[in-house]
């Protein structure tokens, strides 16, 4: 059972895709999960409202699963990521993140800015305990299986501790979220061996070789799309969230550019959609961020009401399959052995 | 006029490859253009008496044009990049490199050891005054038009000055090779804003914008396979050996990803391989290394007759352009005005 809140107010298409995306998670979900909208009360039930006697009538049966949380104000794109902590305390993030910092709540799923998400999470949830900085885990969707990418652009000059502990949560979260036992990790780097790579990879490879992970050695760009080396399957790939970022924008233009190369060559434009979904965010329900205590998914600030229920389904997996607890374990555990 | 050697023994598919390249090289060349085949005599010239009295015997006309030089030994792709430099001074990359240093080459082009090229290319050649290091520049192909994207692993850790001087190489490569009127160069970063990025982008972003190059700011991943930003096309993109090299693994793997994918969607094999041709590594010649006083290519190990082919076209053109006098020039005038 998760009660689930949704920043209502977050993102480009808000309130009319995460009230969208609410219900349509919520006709997914295991009847036992809620969902609680925050923001301006008048407008998300007008929005509710204007698509339950719409589009989406059908749904109207999952209407008491839903609870409004008033909150007044509202982060925009542009503002600092302090505002949402001390600058617009009554904005639509902070009262959901509070709501989960005072046990009222299990989780919180924003569309919102990301750089406010992540200075309100750390705030008001605070970090596990033996951690310096927390990342954000994105999807890879690759030819064998979909990989876990961290850090995505949490942190852009990382040392090989962090890096380490970016893969201790990688893994947990492999495991909870993707059923994923015993992850295998792969370093990013620019060569297999060991001493291929940047003073900070070379450093963390040691250190990922001592650890108590299955480790698997470096992994190579090429590795990326296939999911995995010529030896090894992989489920989570580290790297700093400068790398992680850059390659994830990448990714995420290359699908659009291939259609239009491929339309532009004459292919059939629906069998190109068609082929090419799963590499579409969409599916892909959102990116944690990992570290915090509880439950804080980043959604896209383009995300559609499908992919907001695709993060809605996956902060529902996040609660129910204990990750958080287990994330807290294996950090302490860690912690032990190392002293 | 240019006088290319090739290492005839270097690469995957030598000397076949190379052979082959050379005289498909010499068919669409300006006749005044010629290659100088190093390696072992004997097999270079069975090879070529092969090539010439069978699949390529339409090309026999172009025979007069290649001339051989012996080196009795070759370096292999599993030697340390010493190998080249003091252990086997007589392989093909030495033999070829030094007929360069001393006057009686223009440009040498290796499909082998990329490691030993890098590292004879240093010795042999040494690097233009006002430069720490050299870098590898690779084209990554886009919606718009080809950009060149260095370093691509020749330097994993760079400093903000080594980025500027990276900039400028690049600059003048795009002008010469690609034909490209004040280069436009933007800076790999993860966001628009000057105050984005890792410690080195943000240093390097702040000397860009204060030197002579026509700088357009920081691009993102997303910008890579678009050719630009929203606001600009362009040319040349910069970034630490790192990324660069970890981007360019990622990007090859992607098209014969994309491939698979939609052949499995049902989409016509031949019809995708026609539509993502241009995407194909073998269509863009080779990734100089740029900063040395010369020409240095260096082609894929897995090169085909084609790309071998491609990369001598890009030499002739360094050659033909006055690469090499200009990046001079340029990094002597860059030095001054810091003076």
């Amino acid at each position: 059972m998760a009660r689930i809140a949704l920043d209502a107010m977050g993102g480009d298409f808000a309130p009319q895709a995460t009230v969208a995306g609410a219900l349509l998670a919520l006709s997914e979900l295991d009847p036992a999960h809620s969902i609680q909208l925050v923001g301006r009360s008048a407008v998300i039930e007008a929005q509710l409202q204007s698509l339950l006697t719409g589009e989406l009538a059908a749904l109207a049966v999952h209407r008491d699963r839903i609870s409004i949380e008033e909150a007044p104000d509202v982060i925009e794109m542009s503002d600092k990521p302090s505002a949402a902590v001390r600058g617009k305390p009554n904005s639509s993030m902070a009262v959901g993140l509070r709501l989960q910092a005072e046990g009222k709540s299990d989780a919180f799923v924003s569309a919102g800015n990301t750089g406010a998400q992540m200075a309100a999470s750390m705030v008001l949830l605070r970090l596990h305990a033996g951690l310096n900085r927390p990342a954000i885990a994105t999807f890879f969707p690759t030819l064998r299986h979909p990989i876990v990418v961290l850090d995505s652009g949490a942190n852009v000059d990382c040392s090989p501790e962090e890096l380490v502990q970016f893969a201790r949560l990688g893994a947990t979260y492999a495991e909870c979220v993707l059923g994923r036992t015993n992850p295998a990790v792969g370093l990013l780097s620019i060569g297999e061996e060991p001493e291929k790579g940047n003073a900070v990879t070379k450093e963390t490879h040691q250190l990922l070789q001592q650890s108590d992970l299955n480790f698997i050695g470096n992994v190579e760009g090429r590795d990326l799309p296939t999911g995995g080396t010529d030896h090894h399957d992989v489920d989570v790939v580290v790297c700093d969230g400068f790398v992680g970022n850059v390659l994830l924008k990448f990714y995420e233009a290359i699908a659009p550019m291939m259609i239009e190369t491929l339309r532009n060559a004459g292919v059939d434009g629906a069998q190109l959609e068609a082929g090419l979904k799963h590499l579409d965010y969409s599916e892909h329900g959102g990116a944690p961020l990992l570290g915090v205590k509880g439950v804080s998914i980043i959604a896209h600030g383009k995300s559609s009401p499908r992919a907001l229920k695709n993060a809605l389904k996956a902060a529902a997996q996040a609660v129910t399959s204990g990750m958080n607890d287990m994330i807290g374990q294996r950090l302490a555990a860690a912690t032990e052995t190392a002293a």
